[in-house]
């Protein structure tokens, strides 16, 4: 069986439909990933354990997904070293700009890196976390190329009435 | 000695200017008051265990100041039932309005009790943790009046040129 | 009966659907509460009348929602040194950021407890009410611990598909 | 003596420096107005005596200008039928667009005139305020007619270099 | 027949929807009024033959409302000295931001007393409108203060499930 | 056959509903154009020679199309000295304002001529470039006046409720 | 001596700091050009005459600097097919944003090109009118070709301490 | 010889200042980079050799600065495979939200991580870069642990006046 090498939590079930686009395209470039809702606020010593054992359970990649006052990418980068992607969720009153800034604007020491809000973003992080892994990884690395050159092709030259 | 009923927490010595006029106003009003450095993301501990004794230690308001992705208010209401007051901190590329959607949008379950952006959401912080108290403490619940009335007064009708 | 503690007011019925959510979690928590339709601007009388009944009538919180020129809860916050809790209600243009500027920015001596925009934001009022309440109820603060701890013990490990 | 039909009004001392540009323009135009601080917050019955007495003493428009949670235009027009003209006050953290949302955003049935943030809505306050009186004063509309013929006229045709 | 006094205009047949609240409020109120399309870009010589027109027409308030690049308020008020009241007329992409930016910011000399955002603006368009006209019309000042305490009236003190 | 001096490209085939707003006017004015999905980020290599030849294909105008991290049209100015003109692509988290700044803020050197957000932007780069092209094309140029022509023509005096 | 193809105006002195960005640019690719102060508000009909004869006077590209409710790029879109070019002068409280929206968010029919908020803007714009320009003068394409080519040159590979 | 995994590029020698942090950082940790100019716009050949070489050459983590129209971070993703950060640099206008969106909103298949905007973002920028390579690299992983402790334990208990 494949080391997890990629965690992907977010701070609730109503997240997931999001963030099931990072977990779809891992599963495409044949990453193995675990996915937990871990709620900063709601289970914060869940965080804590999840942050404190990242590197001895041989995670080199976490996602984390949440919407609002979004802290628990950021509470994770406090935690652990392992480097944190963070995904805003869109939310219904301020269109996720709240939930980019509680992501985006980390204090010097505790990066996230973070992606674009919503659907878009969530796939991305699979990439990025992809990305990173296959700095070590030739095969990962290839199927990566491979994976982003079919989506070169993927592009008609002209388009056409729907 | 008074008993401490208020915690004054911040998550930088950068924030004190801000925050001191929540402590400036609480001592005007003779109510005792902690003052300390509790960062989210440097000292997570030290948030989790001031968070934890909060009650037993006789807190009955927090006042919290973040600026940025500022997690800290949030996070201690997270960690404690004790009511909890957050101060956005002005930033520099955002105005602040990173640390108010930080602050303000917090999921059901754990508010923060949002003041306005600086100074002036510092200083009312210190008011609103009095009005809180006041409410069991007769004696302060005049001294807060009496400043109200005195703040009213001071109005004068006609405007002058400076 | 119960001594009523909590003021629900809204600038309008319209109002209702979102403050609900702070009369529902009060209801959940034991917590007494009357309900008022309170308009600044077409009663502003009622408004005056409410403000300096507050104290003598034995409230502890006003939970104040409007949206737009959100006037109700500054100018109840003028009116009483009662706690004033505000709620930005989401408005059609703005997504309630014009309420929640009018809550928000409060001037020095006049402090607005404010929440999140919309129905978070007054199920946490209610929430916020109760903790000033327990503070010196400790019947209600156990309601609420046991509150807070079933909303973090039904967090589930694992996301799953809907 | 000349009847004062204006009233210039204004939530704070610190108010002044912006509002002075609707006095002087009004002085420039020969319309009698009166000046006064009228703070919503920590003067509301003196707001509500302005209001109230606003028709019976002859004013035929009010401008108020306020910053941050501007309540003050609004509450006015909630307190008398007398038109009133609202002026956003620029701010620290959110350049006044705090005040405008305050000021703008009022609900059906209260309507506040408000001009562009800050010194040129204070000054175009004052031309609005004549330009409602010029209505029915032969007088003022001929000064007002000239006054904005030789704005026109100060107009340079080609730029220089300064 | 009465005169007509208010003149309702605005840039497109689109528009109309948002600014039939203007016109049913003057209705309600007895206030004759015109009401036209006129375009600021796609018919600039009628916007001029209006402006220059005005005064000898006898209006005393034109009413403009306008979305986008909101210039009809704007030009309109460059072109007579008749009172000039802005309603921003919602817009999809920018939520009517744009209409208001446009309406609002006028430089000095040329004010426009700008609306709240879409409907309600409208119609507090119409009460600005009569308000104005009320100052010298004693039997359409019953009228507009009649309809204020219907308003008022009109608030049940307590809300109800709908 | 019409040379071609209009190239329409856009980032991607959903871009196409929004960009067939200039092809269509181009159409109605008699511009030929051709249309082309050039992916800035899937296909940088056809967005490079799609702008090293277009001088020497005889382009005299190119409108490019994208929406959030928009860097087609600005790319497409590095390339090319042929006048780009951008428009942004209405998004469903900001709504365009990430097009709007992506596409519009570019650097010294590199102007991006940018339309309004989404379909009237569009339909307005189909104008912009046959404006430009009338400048030497005679015919146009009376098809474009008599088309400007047609559309004031066609804008009704009074509103009509529908 | 050279026929003027390029006007530049701007709504007032103020904006030619600005604006002269546009003219130094175009000296430099030796483009003749006329600079002159055309207020939409304060001199309209110079604004009409401007628009009315551009075509006849020969002039190819218009560029228009304004800043704040900056209705003159758009207006004289409106008055004249010639292609204009709107530059945002960024402004006090909304830093532009009030300029850009108003010069953007043009309706179908009438496109303005606008550029970047400020100084770059300013230069820029100068640069799409000798593209446009270039577009039927090889000497000028080749002189903007051979500034395109210096800009590029001019980029060091290594960034040094200041 | 350190092999170099880290390059650091910008758009402008005045990223210069802000990126520096993150060179500096990396220098702390005993990381080897590069800092090199690459102008998305002015020299668009040197990021297509520098992407395209970039897996080749040994890079293992690419850090993108640029202000405003940011393309330079988005375009070198879809260059290259290499994990790109993006950092947005602070502008006049805009305040560096122009140079946020124009980096975060990327597309789905080519992800940028995204940091803060200024000085903070470019130092978590170089924090992020360490971290992805201590997964590989104990000796360095162990270095940031210290760095991170080092930070951590500079928090000082209490709050001082400056």
């Amino acid at each position: 069986m494949q080391q997890v090498k990629v965690g992907i939590i977010m701070g609730s079930q109503s997240d997931w439909p999001t963030m099931k686009h990072a977990a779809d395209v891992l599963d495409e470039l044949g990453v193995a990933h675990e996915d937990r809702i871990v709620s900063a606020h709601r289970t914060p010593d869940r965080l804590w354990d999840y942050g404190k054992g990242a590197v001895d359970r041989g995670l080199k990649v976490i996602i984390a997904g949440a919407g609002g006052a979004a802290h628990l990418p950021g509470m994770m980068a406090s935690k652990t070293r392992v480097p944190v992607i963070g995904v805003p969720v869109q939310t219904r009153a301020l269109s996720g700009v709240d939930s980019l800034y509680s992501i985006l604007q980390m204090p010097r020491g505790y990066p996230v890196a973070t992606m674009a809000i919503g659907e878009a973003g969530a796939k991305n992080a699979g990439l990025m976390a992809a990305a990173i892994l296959a700095n070590e990884d030739e095969a990962l690395a290839e199927r990566l190329d491979a994976w982003r050159a079919a989506l070169s092709a993927s592009i008609p030259e002209v388009p056409v009435d729907e």
